[in-house]
């Protein structure tokens, strides 16, 4: 969906490394994140002040090679080793999918995946991640579990003014942020933490030391690029297609009102819907519009990425999120020609097309 | 060390990345690596063939977030989930340091760290970690566990013709690479795994997939692009110093000597000797010049890192690498200056500098 935004942009967002440049380990071996180029931090201290959607004062920058080893780092960092039970980590159902998956993938004994932080009820230490918007659903979100040993990890991949109003700068402890979603640029694999605790980012800067011996400085190069660019564009012509958001917002406006049409006209499914709110950013008064569809099939379907496959619609059944089959999640950032296309096939599913399937 | 090299070499290694280029996640999805750039994998496939290092033939190339990421995409793939118990991992020390950090760092119940491969006799299934030439001691190695239920991985780091003789292209099943230790290139993070067992790289780029969404397409652009200029190089003038390993080689027998004649003259330390080897790819036969040295204090000195320390050199203790104080690693892949100053430094401490550095 962003190419065609930075195919538009042209040369300005060109990034040129010679050979000789950044061959060390070290980008800035003053900082507590001694692999952070200090580029890449300034852009996007600067895009976070114009955009209003987090607070960066008295924050540690932690980069990593995207918020999922972030996410990793977090988990790392707020274990504690000589502790005899691993720390808990939930997150309310529906929960990113690769939340579990990465938790439990290695059998750690720092920490262990305890699913749905709503029906939490284990004594002890735990990490609450935060997902707001959330993936997949979308709904702005605040912690849930209600006693105290909790850190919360706030992930604000979503938080940005085309998918959501801003509607005040996000003010946490630990707050992870990616490229992937912000400028499209997914196969650089950036992403960057905001941690106020010294000794976590501490942490978190060991484990990526462990875990990659840091993150690659030619995509921090290049992504510092492409915030000058997006954040250039905002203060120069806000209001015009030149800006990043303007562009990838209207581009969601569109999607989303297709899609809701598709919906109704089918008459099968059902999506979340959304309360308007105020952008700060663009003073613009608005409804949600996230980068998932996540679809409700209605009875009688049962398993909902089955029935969407046999019409030729890939998903990702609501099992993964910690919910019923009856869920999926669809990306909405994909190209458009692919968004067309499934539209135009969710719309055309109707209720006697069902009974034929049914019957087959 | 490299630095000059590459600022010889100019523009043609100048790597060009427009804003609208490799944005997806996604780089080769027919591959069973699928964040793969094509590029990187043909130039990687070339410069092998040209230095006739490893076997690349009905190998599953995946590439990782430098070969540290690999090595724990290794652990994660042989690891069996099934299996109560943890499987071990070994290697014959001194070894590198990171091995037992990494393997240790999570608490993982997939795998476990049991030390020096020498003195290794537990039962059951085993990961053998080959480095060859050795990190910290230069050495060639092979496998030294005698008994069944081993997996080998072989870390060929080291295994290019500025340090090593090239005697035969390496074949094995498992066989790891790095671009820092090859080009220079440190702050790129690439490394790549050439892997016999189609379901052992899969399960590689499974963790990849689970640890960081794939690997930064721009490094790799990049690493394709200096991989290319360094291949070119060899072919059209092998004996100048327009090639990287010719430049890198004159440069390492340089730092021996010179660190060879400083230790003399010390004659308070020693270092590895080695055996002398036809490389096949120079044609020219030498001894091995590795990337670090591995420093032995002779006695009365049972600390060496704190005694270095004292006299202004920093180097990592034998403690780290599975034996005694009495050795250090000492990284001989600096620029020009600080290896000047460590070699002039090192040549000053004599033993009745010593002696009064003991009666303080």
């Amino acid at each position: 969906m962003y190419e065609r935004f930075w195919q538009q942009v042209g040369d300005k967002a060109t990034v040129v490394i010679p050979g000789w440049q950044s061959i060390s380990y070290f980008s800035d071996i003053g900082n507590l994140c001694w692999f952070l180029e200090p580029e890449f931090a300034k852009q996007l201290l600067r895009l976070h002040k114009i955009v209003g959607n987090a607070v960066t004062e008295d924050r540690h920058i932690v980069v990593g090679t995207g918020s999922t080893q972030l996410f990793q780092a977090v988990l790392y960092a707020l274990a504690r080793p000589g502790v005899e039970e691993p720390i808990s980590v939930v997150s309310a159902a529906p929960y990113y999918s690769s939340y579990p998956a990465i938790t439990e993938s290695l059998k750690s004994g720092l920490y262990k995946w305890e699913g749905d932080a709503l029906s939490f009820s284990k004594e002890g230490q735990f990490i609450e991640l935060v997902t707001s918007p959330n993936n997949p659903d979308g709904y702005v979100r605040d912690s849930v579990v209600n006693k105290s040993g909790g850190v919360l990890v706030h992930d604000f991949a979503y938080y940005w003014p085309q998918y959501t109003p801003i509607t005040s700068p996000a003010d946490y402890d630990i707050m992870l942020f990616t490229l992937s979603k912000t400028t499209g640029h997914a196969g650089m694999r950036i992403g960057w933490a905001l941690v106020k605790d010294r000794e976590i980012a501490k942490r978190m800067v060991k484990y990526i030391e462990l875990n990659s011996i840091g993150v690659s400085k030619d995509s921090q190069l290049r992504a510092a690029k492409v915030f000058k660019v997006v954040s250039d564009s905002c203060e120069s012509s806000r209001d015009t297609t030149e800006s990043l958001f303007e562009f990838a917002y209207h581009l969601m406006v569109e999607r989303w009102q297709n899609l809701r049409a598709a919906v109704k006209r089918s008459g099968m499914f059902s999506l979340p819907e959304f309360s308007p709110g105020l952008c700060k950013f663009t003073g613009r008064f608005f409804e949600p519009q996230p980068a998932f569809a996540w679809l409700k099939c209605e009875e009688p379907i049962e398993d909902c990425e089955s029935f969407l496959r046999s019409n030729k619609i890939l998903t990702r059944s609501g099992t993964h999120f910690g919910v019923g089959p009856q869920y999926v999640r669809i990306s909405l950032l994909d190209r458009d020609d692919n968004i067309d296309l499934f539209v135009e096939r969710l719309s055309n599913i109707r209720k006697d097309n069902l009974y034929q399937h049914m019957g087959e």
